[in-house]
This record gives C-alpha cells, sequence and structure tokens, in this order.
C-alpha cells in the first residue's frame, strides 16, 4: 500500500541522519526505523542520499520572444527538470505590454496545462503599471500567484522606470507579495552596446563588455533603496557579482526583507567564454553575463555562509540555430541558457564533493529555501510526515559527463559539456509515484500538478 | 514497549511539522504517523511543541574559588538544567595552577559521578601551559573532551598571557580540538579597578566601570587574530557586546573557523542593574558585565541572523551572603550568575513570542548547535530517528512568572525576579524515559551519563 | 602706490602666521616683514585675520522659473556676497530644453554683465542631450567653462535618464571637464509627492517627507557608478546627509575622482523648521531637503575630516511672497535659500568657535578648495605672492546677530534670523581695491570681472 | 644683510607658487617680489623648489645595544640628514631598565651636544613603569620632551605589558604628551621565532616569518583600544601594513585623536629580500620586516590621501660586519637599516615624480606634519614669515643613483643600492646659513642647536 524507502541516508537542511521514509498515497507518512507495514513496497536504498525533491524557482519555458520562443516548452523543460531531481518548478509568467495581469497568466495556463511532467506554479512579471493593472493584482494574489517580476533592463521592451518601480513595489507589498527584480541598469547597458557596435565590436564578447559589474551592482543597489522606501520584500533574481552581495549583506544586516538568488553558470563558468567569439561565444550569452575569474569563489562563499539563499537556473534555452541570428550583432542574440536539468547534480558535485558547500546548504538553497520563500513551504522542500511525497535518491558514489548529446533537454547544447560529475540522480519520486529510474521518465504521460502559492510571510 | 507522544509540533532548527514521535528504549525510533505499536504508551499532547532537550554548554557546578565554591553543585544544578527542559550540560573542568590535565578531570568526574541528573560532559580549562601539558592533551581528547578554556582576564589567578595562547592554540588545533576562551583583557581590568577604588569608588557599580565593553572587545579581536596565526577553531564564550560581534562577523567572512556563545543575562539585562549598589548590585556581578541599555537589541539581531550560534548560561551561581564578602570592594564579590534553570523559558518568552527570534534558530542555538559544536550531534540536539530520546514537551500557551522563591537552583535569587514569561517546559524525557512532569523531577535517582565527545569537525 | 595690511594673522589652508601682506596693483606682492615702500598705504590690522577672499561655487542669481525669477539678480547677490568676504562666485548659466549651451551661457552673459560686484565665472547646466550639445561643448570648455551641472531630480523640467548621465559624462571627461550633479532621485520623489498630496498632507510639511535620505541615497550611489563607468570627475552638489557622505567616502578610498560639496543649511538646520508649516515651513523649503537632527553633526565630521571638500550656499532666494504660491501643494513652493552673503560668518562662528572645524580647514573648503577644483587657483582661494589682492580682514572678537531687516540680500528673511554669530568681515580687498568698509560698499559701481576657468586636472 | 632665494617655486604643504623668498638673520623674512635690499645676497634659482627643511621625527643614532651601537652617531646621522636635505632629527632617547627618565635624556644629550649638524630634540622612550618615573615625566615635558614611547615587541627587553601601557598613557595624556608606539605582539614574535629555529630555519628569511602581518595588526587595534580607554593621543610608528592602516582609519573616522607614520622601505621594498639569505637577507632584518609584494602600493595609497601623516626613516644602521653576528640566529641580528639622508629623495622621486604623491602631500608628510605633531611647528615645516630659515633648494631635474659609496651615512651599504632617482637636494639652508652646496657640508663644525618641543595641542 505504501512505499519504503530503506536504508538511505534522509539529508534535510539542517543534517543528515539514517533512516527509513514511508510515503502513505500522495504524502510523507513517517521517518524511522521499523516502518513497513503489510503490503508496502519496500525499496533498499542502501548507500544512497535522499533529497526532498529540488525547487527551481526560476524557469522560462516557451517563452515567446519577438520572433522565435525560447527552445523548451513545459513538455521538455519539466521532463528534463524530472530527470535531474527537480520536481517543481516556477515559471515566469508574463504580461506583455498592452495585456492584463489576467491575459499574461492565463497564457501561461495554456501552454503549461496538460504538458508538465513535474509540479508547477507562475511567477507574473509586468512590463508596465497602471491602476487597473494594480487593482487585478488582489486577484491574482489569492489566486495563488504571490510573486512579481520587474525588470530594470532592456530598454524598449521590458524595462520600466523608477516609478513604476516603486508604485508596484508598495502594491506589492501591501498585498503580501514577493517582488522579483532583473537588476541591470538598462539606460547604462543600451548606451555602451551602441558605443561598442559603433566602434566595430558587433561579436558576442561585446556582450559581456556592454554590461559590466558595476551595472548590475548600481541596479541591485537602487532596487534595495525602492524596496525599502516602498516597504516591500525584494528577491533579486540571478545575482551574477561580487559587488552586488556586498550591496545586499549590507542591507540585510540592516534588517531589510531580502533575498537573492544565484545561478550554477555564474558560480561554475567565467567570461572567458566569450573570447571564443562566433556561436561558440554566442551560445553563453545571457543576462547578466558571465564575469572574470575570481568572481565565482566569491560568491560559492556567499552561499555557503547563507547570503544567497537560493539557486535557480534562469533557464531559457535556445538552439545554436537561435542563437546565431546575432552573431553579426550581439545585441541580437537571443540571452539565455539551458539548466534546469543539470542544477542539482552540478551543485552536489561541484559544491558538496569540492567542499565548497555542506550537504545541508546545498538542501537549503536548492530544495527548501525556493520552497519557503515562494509559499510552497512545508509541502515542498522538506522530507517530513505531512509533505508531498517527492524524493529524490541520490547515489553519490556515480561517475558521469554531461553530454548535450544525451541530455532531456531540447537543445543542441550545453554550458558544461563534458564536465566530469560525481553523484547522479537515481530515481525520482512525485507525489509518493516514482517517475524516473535510471536517468529516464518512467511514464509518457505529464502529471504535474499546477501549485497555487500562499502570500509572503509577514 | 515504545512512548508514542502524539499530536504536538515538531520543532527543528530548519522547520516545524505537526507528527507524532515514537521512542523505543533510549532512542528515538520514528517521527510520522500510525507509529503506535501494540503495548505503546501513546501520550496525547495536542497544542504542545516537542523541542530537542536542550544542551547547556556553559556552566560551573561546584566551582572551588579560593575562599568559597559556587552555590549549585552537580546535583542542584543538573536538577534545576533538567526542569528547564536541559538534558545536558558541559561544565568547564579546570586544572588549576600546579594541577595536571588529568588531576583536573578527575576532580570534575569526581564531583559529578553519580550525582547529575542529566547527561553531562566536561570542557577542560587550563591555567597554565608546559611541556607535559601539551603531551598529556592527546589523551584528554581521544578520552572524550575536544574542547579546551583559556582565560584572557582574571589576572594572578587564571589568566595566561599571549605566548601560552598561541602555544595551545596551536597544539589544540592540531589535536582537532575547539578552543574557548574568555576575552577580556586582564591587565586593564586590573588597573581600572585599582584606579577605581582608589578614587573611593568600592561598591558594585565599580565593577561594570572597570571593565567596559572595549575590555572586551579588545581581547575578541587580539584571540582572533591568534587563532588565525595559530590555525585553531575559537568559540568565544559569553560574548557580551556589539562591538565583539562586529569583530567575530568580519573574521568569519573573512572565512576563519570562529564561533560565538552569549548569555541570556546580555540579550535580557543591562547595566542599569548596578546603579543600586549594595547587596542588591552585588547579585548582578559577573564578568563580562552587563552592558549599556541599546547594546541587548544588537545581540538580539546577531542571534536572529546566526552571527551568535550558541545561548549557553555562563551558570556560576553564589548565594547573597556569597556575594556580600565583597560588598566593600567590588574585586571581592564572586562572579556568577545562576541560570541553567530558566535558559528555554527566557529565550522562548522574550526572543520567540516577542518576535526577536524564529522557532528554528530558538531550537538551532539553544540545543542543536551545541551539540554539533561540541561533538555530541546527532545523538543530541535532534529530534530524528536513532537519536536520544531527549524530548522536552513545552506548552506554549502557558503564562507564569519566574521567581527566586520556587526555583530548583538552590540560591536565593534569580536574576529574573516577577518576570512573566509565556511557554512552559511540561514535562522531559532523558534517553526515552520521562524524568520530569508539570515542573517536577519524578524520580529523586540520578539518572545523568557521562558523555564522551568527539573532535572537532575540520 | 601698493597697500600693506599689517599686524595681522594670515590664515591659509595649511596653517596661520603672524606678518604682513603687501598689495601692488591688482595682485598679491609679498607676505612677510618691512614690506612697506615709500608712497605705500598702511593699514594696521592687529587682532585681526586675513583670509583669501571667498569662493562661492554654487549660486543661482536671476534663475529664470517658469512663473517667477530668483530674488537675488546678479547685482544685489554679488553685493551680498562681498559683503560677507566672498570675492568669487560661480553661478550655474542654464541650457534649457531647446536651447543651445552657447544661447544658455550667452543667457547669463546678458545677466551678469555690468552688474556684479565681485568677480564671477560660470558652469554650464544642461537639460538634455544631443550630437549638437555634445559638439558644442569642446568650445565651451575651451571658451573657460570647465564643469557642468546635470539633474537626477525635478522630473519634467531639469531630469535627464541615466543614459544621458552616462553620455554626457563620457564627453565632459574626455573634455577635461568637471560634472557637478544634483542627486535625488526624480522619479521617486515624484510617486511620493504625489501619494502624500492624495493622502491630503499638502503642506511644506509634505517636502521633506517626499524626498527622505534614501532619495538622496539612492541617487548618489548611483551617479557614483555612472562617472566610475564613464571616466569622468564627479563633483556631487549639496550633499545634505551622512549616509550619502558614506558612499563618496568609500568610492573615493577605492580611488575615484570625486568631490563633496555641502551648504551651511546641512550643517546647521534641521528638519524641525517643516513642521510649522504654512509660510514659516514654506522658506525652509529647498532640495534636497533640511534633514533629521543627528545629520548635521555627522557632516561636521565629515567636513572636519576633509570628505566634503568645499562649503557653497546653493543661494537661491524666494521673497516670501514667492515662497506662497505652493501653500496648498507643497509641490509648487520655489525650492531655494538665500545664502551667499552669511556663508564665511557661519563656518566661522559655528565651526572653527565651537571647535567643529579647524581654521585651516575653514579656508580650505571656503575659498582654497572651491577654488583649486574649478580652475581658479592660484588666482583665487590663496594670499600668497602672484595671487589676485582678494582679502578678507575678518575680527575674530566682534559679536553680532543675523537679520533679515540688515541683510544685503534681497529677501525678507533669512534661515538664520537670530542667531548670534562670532566674528565678522570688517574690510574686504578684490583685486588689490578696497571694496567693503565696515560692512558696506565702499562703491556704488559693480567691478566684478567674468572669469575664464581652467579645465580640470588630470 | 640678508639672503633672497630668487626665482624658484616655493613649495607648501597646500600649493605652489612662484615667488622670492628673503630671510634675515636665522629666520624667514618674507615671501614675494622685489624683496631684496642693499646687501642681500641675492641667489638666482630659477627652475628650482624650494622645500621647507625636512622634519625626520624617527632616528636612532648611537643606539647602545646589549653587544653594540648602531653604526651612526650623531656626528655622521646629522650630516647625513642635513645633505638630504633634513635640518632637523627627533631622535629616541631611551631610558633602559633601572635608568630614570632624566638619566636616560641626559645620556643622549651627552651624545649629541656638540656633535649634531642639524637641529634635534628628543623623545623620551619607557621600559618600565613606576610611581617614580611617573612623577619624573611632569618635569620632562615641561623641560621640551613632549613625546614618550613605548615598545610592544622585543620580549624581555623594552616591552612592556598592557597595564603598563594604559598606565603610562594617562599619564601621558594627563600631561599634554604624545604617545608613540611600536606596535607587534612581542608574545607571538618570540614564540614563532622560536619555532622557527627549533624547525631549523635559522637564515635571515625566518625574521619575516616570525613576524607576519597579523603580528603587527593585532598589536595596532590593542594599541588603540588602549589608548582611547586611557584618554592619550597615539602616534603609531613605522606603520608596515595595509592592514593596520585599515584599523587606524576606522578609528580616526570614528574620532579618535590617532597619527600614523610609515617609513620609505615599507613604501619601496617587499620581503622578497629575505630570500637571498646569509648577509644579503640580514641587511634588510628591521621591525616590523619588509612586507609581500602589493601592500607597498595600498601604503601609498593610505599616504596620498593623508591616512599616513608623516613619513619618518626609523634610521637604525649597523654595518654588515655588526649584521653578521646573526648569520646563524636571525633573532640575534641588529634590528635596523639607514635612510636618514636619502628620504627626500626617495620620496620626491619615487612619489611626486611616478605620481604616487601630490607634491603637496610630500611636503606636508616629510615635513608639516611632524613639526606640527611634535610641537616645532611653525618654527619648523614651514616657509614662511617669521618661521626659521629652514630652506630645502632642489634641482627636480637632476638625475643620480644611489650608491653606498658615495653616501654620508657611516655604514657600507644601503638599502636603494642602484636606484635611480629624479631630483636632488642641491644647497640646504639651516636657520638663515647655507650649510650644504652640491651636496657637500660647508663647514665642519656642527651647528645644530637643541630643540624644546611643545605639548600635543589639546
Amino acid at each position: 500500500m505504501g512505499t519504503v524507502l530503506a536504508g538511505a541516508t534522509i539529508c534535510g537542511s539542517s543534517g543528515s541522519f539514517r533512516a527509513d521514509l514511508r510515503m502513505d498515497g500522495e504524502t510523507i507518512d513517517a521517518v524511522g526505523f521499523g516502518l513497513a507495514r503489510p503490503g508496502d513496497d519496500v525499496v533498499d536504498l542502501e548507500g544512497r542520499l535522499l533529497f526532498p525533491g529540488g525547487v527551481d524557482v526560476h524557469t522560462h519555458f516557451d517563452l515567446p520572444l519577438a520572433t522565435m520562443s525560447s527552445a523548451d516548452d513545459f513538455a521538455s523543460g519539466t521532463a528534463a527538470a524530472l530527470v535531474g531531481g527537480t520536481t517543481t518548478v516556477v515559471d515566469y509568467a508574463t504580461a506583455f505590454r498592452g495585456e492584463s495581469p489576467s491575459r499574461g497568466i492565463e497564457a501561461w495556463h495554456e501552454r503549461a496545462r496538460g504538458r508538465a511532467f513535474c509540479d508547477y506554479g507562475f511567477h507574473l512579471a509586468l512590463t508596465e503599471w497602471s491602476e487597473a493593472v494594480s487593482a487585478e493584482l488582489a486577484d491574482v494574489v489569492s489566486g495563488g500567484i504571490s510573486s512579481f517580476k520587474l525588470y530594470m533592463a532592456y530598454k524598449g521592451s521590458l524595462q520600466v522606470d523608477d516609478g513604476t518601480l516603486y508604485r508596484a513595489a508598495r502594491r506589492i507589498g501591501e498585498l503580501g507579495g514577493l517582488l522579483c527584480v532583473h537588476c541591470e541598469n538598462g539606460d547604462l547597458v543600451a548606451e555602451r552596446a551602441a558605443d561598442l557596435v559603433a566602434s566595430g565590436l558587433t561579436g558576442p564578447e561585446g556582450h559581456g563588455r556592454s554590461r559590466p559589474p558595476l551595472v548590475e551592482i548600481e541596479a541591485v543597489r537602487r532596487m534595495i533603496a525602492i524596496a525599502e522606501l516602498a516597504g516591500c520584500p525584494l528577491y533579486v533574481v540571478h545575482v551574477s557579482t561580487a559587488g552586488a552581495m556586498e550591496a545586499i549583506v549590507a542591507a540585510r544586516r540592516a534588517g531589510q526583507s531580502l533575498f537573492a538568488e544565484t545561478c550554477p553558470q555564474y558560480l561554475l563558468l567565467d567570461e572567458s567564454r566569450y573570447e571564443k567569439g562566433g556561436i561558440e561565444g554566442a551560445a553563453f550569452v545571457l543576462s547578466p553575463p558571465l564575469r572574470p575569474v575570481g568572481n565565482g569563489p566569491l560568491l560559492w562563499g556567499h552561499l555557503a555562509r547563507g547570503d544567497i539563499d537560493v539557486v535557480a537556473t534562469d533557464h531559457c534555452s535556445f538552439t545554436l540555430a537561435q542563437k546565431a541570428v546575432g552573431l553579426d550583432d550581439f545585441r541580437l542574440i537571443p540571452n539565455g541558457l539551458p539548466g534546469v536539468e543539470h542544477r542539482l547534480s552540478l551543485l552536489y558535485s561541484e559544491g558538496v564533493v569540492r567542499g565548497r558547500l555542506s550537504a545541508e546548504r546545498f538542501v537549503e538553497s536548492c530544495c527548501t529555501a525556493p520552497a519557503r520563500l515562494f509559499g510552497l513551504y512545508p509541502r515542498k522542500g522538506l522530507l517530513a510526515p505531512g509533505s508531498d511525497g517527492d524524493v529524490v535518491v541520490f547515489d553519490p558514489r556515480q561517475e558521469w559527463t554531461i553530454r548535450a548529446s544525451k541530455q532531456r533537454q531540447k537543445v543542441d547544447s550545453t554550458p558544461y559539456e563534458g564536465l566530469d560529475v560525481r553523484g547522479r540522480v537515481e530515481s525520482v519520486y512525485l507525489r509518493g509515484r516514482q517517475v524516473v529510474e535510471g536517468g529516464s521518465l518512467l511514464d509518457g504521460t505529464p502529471q504535474g500538478l499546477y501549485l497555487r502559492r500562499r502570500p509572503f510571510p509577514k
């Protein structure tokens, strides 16, 4: 009747212990010894680790740009998530200019409905502000979308001005929402990029130069001030620089309600990737860009200390053919990398195995904290009685190599091509039911549920 | 056969959830639903919280001074600990000048053996250094005492010089020990105290003035430098000032292996207590002394953020008659306050109930972190299968008032006299066996075990 | 033939000494003993101090707003400057939207020509950016205007966006100019002011609340980043908050070419002035606004240490009748205070006499540094052979009281009404010729020269 | 009758200007144009710079150690000073253990009397404390010695404990003295040095390893705390690390009366000098030791910003034969380098010419600030009417090379052997009389006066 995962080590954000875990129906029933009841399916997992199902709160599946959509849709993206041990994603539904919030959300429901292999929720990204937008947000929050995103970059499309940031932050704070912001100064990026192109530097190496660290650091500082004045909790997405982290750390110490996310690419890669130019460089174009050597270790330190709360992926994949449209002008390269599939393995192998991150901080940043901040805890992010039976069975001894040719992500490259990894997701349970075995989906039918999320705790 | 604590909320350092907890023999067997087996004793605890048994790593029971001993011995001290929800204490065994480490430890075993109501371990305090001492320490560590203490204060008795601090730190680091240090500049204290007495200020108010914050801050900075140079992990006991915490925070951010403890008295009381003078002031004489108004809130902030790892008590109690010997010269007042009995209640009521501390940080700082740092985790400090069945059943709705007349601590005063408290320890289990019920010990026979502790993890 | 000022103490930015000073023609000829030559006019100034003529680099004389002009024009403003010991002003010529730089400058020449009693130069304030503006600036610099101003506040009129700030900074840096910026986030001001008015708070007390310290601090941080990225030296005008100074100090320590100005009103007054409301409050409306009690002492500290380079006045005076137009909506109150007349007396009396400022820092911040930063040194700001004979004879023993009824400034109020002052400008020499005696102009004919200023030293 | 130095540029700590300078008798009479009177000696110095005579406040001439004295005595040391442009030295008279202050001072007078070529004063270094010492200091201060030195290093000889530091600081503060401290933790040095020698590392490279930066940083922090508690102004001699400067900067910003000195060797040399070992390494043994590459540039930054007030030399020279006594045990190498002769040239050439230091900061740190801090200003350190006629005529165009074989310092090496230098002292005037011409003394008769110094200004 139930399932008993026996003999593994249960890993949580405050420590590990050896015990069995029993699921009954969709939830965890007990953690301990001698739990098996007659009829239970008992799985021997000696030597494995059990993690709570991963929670990736920054994905862009099927994201429509002006001339294309991102390569992974909800089917391929959530399937890749699942084989990589991520059982919940929160994707950025977007109300583009001229669209109401409800229209934007409905468009995303249409994209996801019936296609998702893992559970999913939505943030709502806004691109303009009005009384009508403001009025509608109360229903959005009560309907289960309690986090919002605004962009300080992408001048002319997604970027909003400081007045909008302030007004939105006041309203979102009032409604118990959490404000997520892409912090780069889009005005400076536009000027610098224009200068670079005018000077003949049109290749992908210009991308990084157009957005140096100060472009992010300035925007982070500014947004911290705006959120403080507006009284709104702030979540800075994809922090890429140690300098931005210093501003965040200082404001948190002063008592501000403030959270930081980074992504594996900022921990593991650096700007030297742009030097190859051409399609090889274009493949690494994302915003914020990859940073100088030396920045990554500082971010690892911030992650280890808990200054960085969450590791998400900002998964927004494009094929090399898609990337190629901007080979003559880096401003036209679609921004984004794949990543939802490899997050847990990368963080475990490069973090825990290499001693940069404790197992506790690994679980906290990849599973528990994102669930907590985005209104899904303790249903998600925790291996405890009453929580959903989302369990990752992880074999820390397996060694393997990341290859685009073997990934589930529907693109023809990965930023980690050829990287040797230690530790692998062996099987995955979603709400009590095994869905992955030996790296493969067990069932071609999408089983992901849409998750209504609670407001941000005061 | 087993005992099932049913219907309560289980509180851990990373979150809470409602589930039952089953103990079998001396350990926890399972956490979940439907755990009761035939013959089990099922206790209905609807509405209660379950905490891991408290761990107080800073006590001085039966401490011999020149002319007296501290008032609580191992019998009364550990009984008071137990009724207050503390199931483990680590006391400072001391090798006084002329005594070998083994002699000091044996003396403490003699004090504790057969008298302790809760489980207990020892640190070893050293007051001088020699090749012989150094040589003996390897056996001390392998025998289960892995933490050591040195004093930068108490000139002429316990104080050691910087050369000794350095030499001891090198050796302790080598052995996998953790170095605990009382950080106040004893030279400055002696000079300032002599000046104050010479100027006629002989009452207890002189005590605080002789040891202003900089006296501690200086010593903390110095000790951080010495530990860094010696390559030894450092645990600063009873940090009392925000200024010292700033130095600690900075060094931790730079990667040093460094930990901080504070005590309830520094969080809750301030130096105005000395102004009454006489025996009323003398009752509050301890070192470091109580601090200016405004310092406490800063310490709460450091505790909430995790800069302070541990709340211990520095329990070192004296009767008012004992305190009275220094009424004409504050330098003669025995230093110390009672506290082991009220730590959990104070931190819950003044911390969690007042919103200064999350329930998670409360459990972490009072139970989990001290067990982890001092080599007792996961046996102590955790409610998980396999851990000792040390469980505090806490009723968060009870309201009561602290009174010396009703305490178990064997002294005639408490620094918190008359304080109204919310939340109370209702019953306590020690290694699976209920030992406290309704605030009273169930059994007059001491059941405490001596605990060998593991070295500090590299 | 020459004039010998004999027997006084000569005060400079690096110290004072007793000596005579001889002027011959328009310049200083010698400093020493026994300088008098046959025919010289020897003035006995025993007991007096000699300062270099004051340099006020932030005035707005005859500033045209939409419906009025500021009350003091170049005649009354420079006359007031002179009696107060300021022999040089640098006023903000402004190219309003639609005006070319040369048109803006010419308009200011028209305002000043033949009316100025003291020497004067211009900065150029820009309100928009284009290739044409950019091209014209080379001539502006070579013509003697080497500093420029941009506004981050005053949305809809003077405010420019970050792209313009960056582009202008790059060009100005290239040309050897110094960029002066009014740092307040105008978007946030507009939103907050609208909210306050909407909530019924329409009186002058709303002015301060609409622009809290973070509104300035944010803008200062942002502008520092933009100037750094653009490679342009930055001069932050009228810094009003200690928080902004912290950002400036940090960037200077990191090597950025960055300078700070404050004004007497931020050192001496606080936001309690707004509480009276009505015309009494309106009289104190300026931007940035007056700040909380406690901020002023921190600014004095920054000035004393040299973190603040310059004390200027931001003199922009309005009569109470002019101020009254905004009594029903604080957004309509013309922004600004008088001040050019009292700067030296205020800084000497409240600074040097009260021990907040050394005499050296007084001379440095009021005379020497502004001359140096704005391309007038050593002609101005220094009492040395070869410099202009601009000398303030100051009697440190005189005591008097500031009264609007007795001031030269052409307005019916002063922010310092009734303030008792110690030390007074007794007489003033402009280019070797005495122009003030006993607080009065000696000659009704304006003698001020227009000053071409050198570029900013690399 | 007088002497007119005509046509040069007069350089002061707040700027430079072209003018003539006239001396009459021992003092400066006037600065300006057309100063020559009948009978004056007019010297044409077109193209030269005039600096105030250098003031070196840290020398050890004829310093007696246990088995030798430092190589330069007052005759050779002050002659070297003079040809290098230093017209005033303040040497550390020392009261060794068992000697009274007056005995120590008298011993130094005996060493200097009739032998000094430049003017000189004394600090008093104390090596122990008692009521008798304390009582005697009032006379010492009123007798013209207003600065004192204590050592935190040199365990067993010069080092005093924290109680002595505190007690002395209180007394010195009371008397209007300035406390100079050698900040290194001598306990840690002794332990580390013993470990290194025990491990077989006996060569000069062990010297640096025995005193890493934290050994200084710790002591600086500690001494800052002690001076703050005692209420005494503090002057930290020979600061060698950027880390120590950070502590000093922070305390100054908090308002403490605190000053910093560095020496050319810390600006220009680094620890790689020890790597050669043997006599080549021994030649560079001094305390604090030379520091890692990268430290020097940070010190230049602190000097340029004014965080470091004074550049002195800590001149304490030994011949290579003297250095050789410690070749088998670095602890026996006499500590110290020569330097008094080359300070101005080094700072001008490596500082001003290379753009690390403005000419103003050069004059301030080498001439004006030391005179001001040590009670000699404006008599020394300033080129103004009334000051002593101590003038350095400096030719900024000359290029030359430092060679031990050509130096006046009475030792057979210089740390700057072979360094090419730009700018040279051409002639020197001491109290109105030319004493150096073309790098040579004009007169073999010592003319130096003993200088009584004023107390430290409150």
